[in-house]
């Protein structure tokens, strides 16, 4: 899986699984003192307090992560996977201790009209914990380049 | 501003602007081996040739960045900023260089008809380069307590 993949590679129903990433509480708390610095992501002792009942990650934390596995999954775009956007949710919370995996899914598929060079993916991506719930939902379009000669 | 603001405190229509973050090039590039290492993001010899044209930071830094900003912009909701997610998008990439700025703005706000205690404030916030370009928008729609007793 780790050939350049080019929009002729790619259809509707594709998925792309990632290896796991076990997040620490460390890492957690690292991130959120230098993006997210609310007690809920903090401090074990006063997140108990918040409406997390508990630490939990910063959304954003889920999210960075989520794209490095989306990197390792094997979805392995050409040019680099380039987004210009997405629909993004945290259904619950990402605790210090989970095991993440992301799924990708291809949704749909079309050629750019204006640059013949390249097409529009759209995919589901989804972040799950070891319990298979869903901690993350990006639903985003890339942009990706068609094979040289494409028309 | 640093009173935390309930549901009661708010209208459509206010406004939050951050203070700024100079962002530097070791700063963009640790973030991209942490968490997005693509070459666009990495080496700024590589990222002359993708479709970049030049080192950009990752869209996930812009988000992690427009995060702290939002914070520290004023808006300090009672009981935390808490978002269930939105929508994001990137029109022009962050650059190694860029003084990021957050303005946030209220759009939409209503009461919760099941939970009594809190209400929906739906907002956006426009990431700014030191040029006034936008670089990230988030719209998302956060949790904000009501005071006590309010019906």
């Amino acid at each position: 899986m780790s050939q350049p993949l080019y929009f002729e590679d790619l259809s509707v129903g594709m998925r792309f699984v990632s290896p796991p990433h076990a997040l620490s509480e460390a890492e957690t708390t690292t991130f959120a003192r230098q993006f997210d610095p609310q007690p809920f992501h903090l401090d074990r002792e006063s997140a108990q307090h918040t409406i997390f009942r508990g630490l939990a990650a910063s959304g954003w934390h889920t999210a960075a992560i989520s794209m490095r596995l989306m990197i390792e999954s094997g979805f392995s775009i050409a040019g680099g996977i380039l987004g210009a956007g997405g629909e993004l949710s945290w259904p619950i919370p990402t605790r210090p201790d989970d095991v993440l995996r992301v799924e990708c899914e291809i949704l749909e598929m079309r050629a750019s009209r204006s640059k013949p060079d390249r097409g529009m993916v759209k995919c589901r991506n989804e972040t799950r914990n070891q319990r298979g719930e869903v901690v993350q939902v990006f639903v985003c379009t890339l942009v990706v380049p068609r094979r040289a000669g494409a028309a």
